[in-house]
């Protein structure tokens, strides 16, 4: 990840895209690339999405990487550890949802999302 | 992210939740989350999104959280390397948008993205 | 469609929020909205989704309407008509995918979309 | 709209696509066609989006009609009118942001949003 960042600091300097590389810019290219993602599971059943064909999967793989390369520029320029927040998000979704009380419900878990 | 990953994981099964987290119903997810993070950058001029209040800043670190445990729960159901997808796509960009050719031009910058 | 557009934007200019309603501000706006009604339908079943319990289906009411005020919002400011450019579009569609060429085949539909 | 309405059933009733129209995947293709459409903003600044080239306001039109066939297809699944649904909206926006409150201030504007 450390490096993963050092590589994207790297690509945008070279370029001189950090002008273009604001918190909303980045907010908004993120969202594009999750979208381009969506796309692929748009028509396809629940089944479908978890048994895709070598090619999809192909250009699901590279999709996630623009996902993670966006998410990772934003959190860099936002000065935020992705994985560190993850962590902590984890333990506030520890207590708000017990496992005994939400466990196989999609009815709670609706209700509790 | 490994550590993370196996976090994920059990949270889901000890929640008897995998049945719900078809890589469909994951990727909305992801995406829901994703539009909850740029909610706070809407009406921000470019300027603000870079200066955040401490508030907001606070919000924006818990929604990156948020999308960062979709997205490594996402590749974990497809068998995707997050890092891996996004150091590969990054060797894509580095022969797709060469530095002497697109710096700094954001009319380049648009064609080429 | 043309009295909803006249109040949308005699509502904003009241509040002189004009000065924030810039396209790149009110599409952003417009993604959130449609990720609200999107929030609804992630973790339900397609079968589920099309027989919506009471109260799910009033709120999905209300995220509709506030779809529909962002994107009539942003078409004004753009200075276009969404239903012609829907009609528009219609066509091209129905020369792209011949009725017979496509019908009912979700592989012919993927591949097409 | 009504006109709109009925084109777009019949356009999907002609190719048997009715079974994929399920709730769930239209909004995600809604969202899907909103991101293509933010995507022709995402490194503009807000004056320039303002003020698009021809070729882009061309696609962004385009775009627009996408965002409009979904959305009209999505609420006649759900026997939601979007224009009733928005003039509510507005009804209730009034009574929750009152004009000699919020005029103005974008403070106070991201508050209330």
């Amino acid at each position: 990840m450390e490096s993963l960042k050092q590589k994207l600091r790297e690509f945008a300097k070279a370029r001189d895209w950090e002008q273009f590389h604001s918190p909303k810019n980045l907010v908004m290219a993120l969202n594009v690339e999750v979208a381009e993602l969506m796309e692929h599971f748009q028509w396809l059943t629940q089944d479908r999405s978890r048994n895709l064909d070598v090619e999809t999967r192909k250009k699901v793989r590279q999709e996630i990487g623009d996902v993670m390369v966006y998410l990772v520029r934003l959190a860099d320029e936002l000065g935020v550890d992705p994985v560190a927040a993850a962590e902590e998000k984890i333990s506030v979704n520890e207590a708000k949802y017990p496992a005994e009380k939400v466990r196989g419900s999609s009815r709670k878990y609706n209700e509790y999302e």
